[in-house]
């Protein structure tokens, strides 16, 4: 790890908590029209039209679209799974943002400020920039640049976008440490040539649906952002 | 000014004192190498190129190619334009990363503290991203986003590189705020449907050889940032 000049990290699940807050700020948003559903459930509708939205573009189907030009496109889909109709559209693009208004983790802030005393430090989410600034300023996450989908213009797991975030700090991949709670995306980023880090988010997806450790081979494996940081000031 | 939600500045001569650090920087590396010469002058020099190597990249002579490549070239024709000979590569690499060692004028980070309080705030500067970055954590400067030429793969003045920042942000551009000190900056800005805003850097280029003022229309003419902050206060 002598050679490691930079950290790039996956943003929903493995610093913010999508679940729980989409759950929260779905429920804030409906109830007051009426709306009474399961919540969770709700989240995770919306959740599972990620993919196959995001394999458009990586299938060049459609051009380039930011993250939440996708979810707005999704959230339409799951209205009317969910039966609910008659939005008004300032009320869809209100709940639309929800995704600018997650939560993260309690590790997260303090563990990003330590790493970024050795490092530099950047998202590499498939989350657009105005999103992953929204997350920043609500969570307080010290960002050196906002890397990604939205400077690759495509979409994770393909390799541009972890090549195009290690370019962007004059680094070879080997160069850069990518740091997810999944470990798809960490195989992504190893055969892309970055190293890797497991960061343990078991609860995820709700209580016990979630990655309590890697199932590929990385680097390094830990419990939070701050076990991380132990970690690799242990290398120095 | 209501509708204001983010703020755009250009860097060299507006956020850094490019030419007193470059000079610094130039006498650092090469007066132990046994040069001697006039090292304001040097830097003039190396400035001077700056346009005319970008100007290959908006015409499109040249593909895209990050500042850093720039300067580097234009390195190589100073050094030959001073009579400077058999520098080493190692000496070559740090003398060009001269341009991430640069100092900011004394009112930008607190400047840009106050302005982030109601604003996101990005460079849109010619410079590349890792270059941004290190003048970033060399003189505290808080960024939400690093944008400008990088993320718009063109050059200022072209009207993509200020939209790119403005859409970067899911703003219109009238939306957006220019902050220069360069009245051409900001003529450009002005022409991509942003609005603008002036500081003073009457000393950039040397002693009363900067703009005390600008030579354009403007929205706002400030003294430097505090004073910037003080009249955008002052909107609301």
């Amino acid at each position: 790890m002598t050679a490691l000049r930079a950290l790039v990290f996956d943003v929903f699940g493995t610093l913010v908590d999508w679940r729980g807050s989409i759950a929260r700020e779905s429920q804030a948003v409906l109830s007051s029209r009426g709306v009474s559903l399961d919540w969770p459930a709700f989240a995770d509708a919306w959740r599972a039209q990620y993919q196959p939205a995001m394999e458009e573009v990586r299938t060049g189907q459609i051009p380039f679209s930011k993250l939440d030009v996708l979810h707005r496109r999704n959230l339409e889909v799951v209205l009317q799974e969910f039966g609910i109709r008659d939005l008004d559209e300032a009320t869809k693009v209100h709940l639309n943002l929800a995704w600018h208004r997650l939560d993260a983790w309690p590790d997260v802030a303090r563990g990003l400020q330590r790493l970024r005393e050795r490092y530099r430090i950047a998202p590499c989410s498939n989350g657009n920039i105005s999103l992953m600034v929204d997350l920043a300023r609500r969570n307080g996450l010290p960002w050196d640049a906002i890397l990604g989908a939205e400077i690759a213009h495509d979409y994770k797991p393909k390799a541009i976008v972890y090549q195009s975030a290690a370019a962007a700090f004059d680094c070879t991949p080997h160069e850069v440490l990518m740091v997810a709670a999944h470990s798809n995306d960490l195989a992504a980023a190893a055969s892309a040539g970055l190293r890797t880090a497991h960061v343990a988010r078991p609860d995820e997806k709700g209580p016990g649906r979630g990655e309590s450790a890697p199932s590929v081979p990385v680097d390094l494996a830990a419990r939070d952002l701050l076990h991380l940081a132990d970690q690799l000031d242990a290398l120095h």
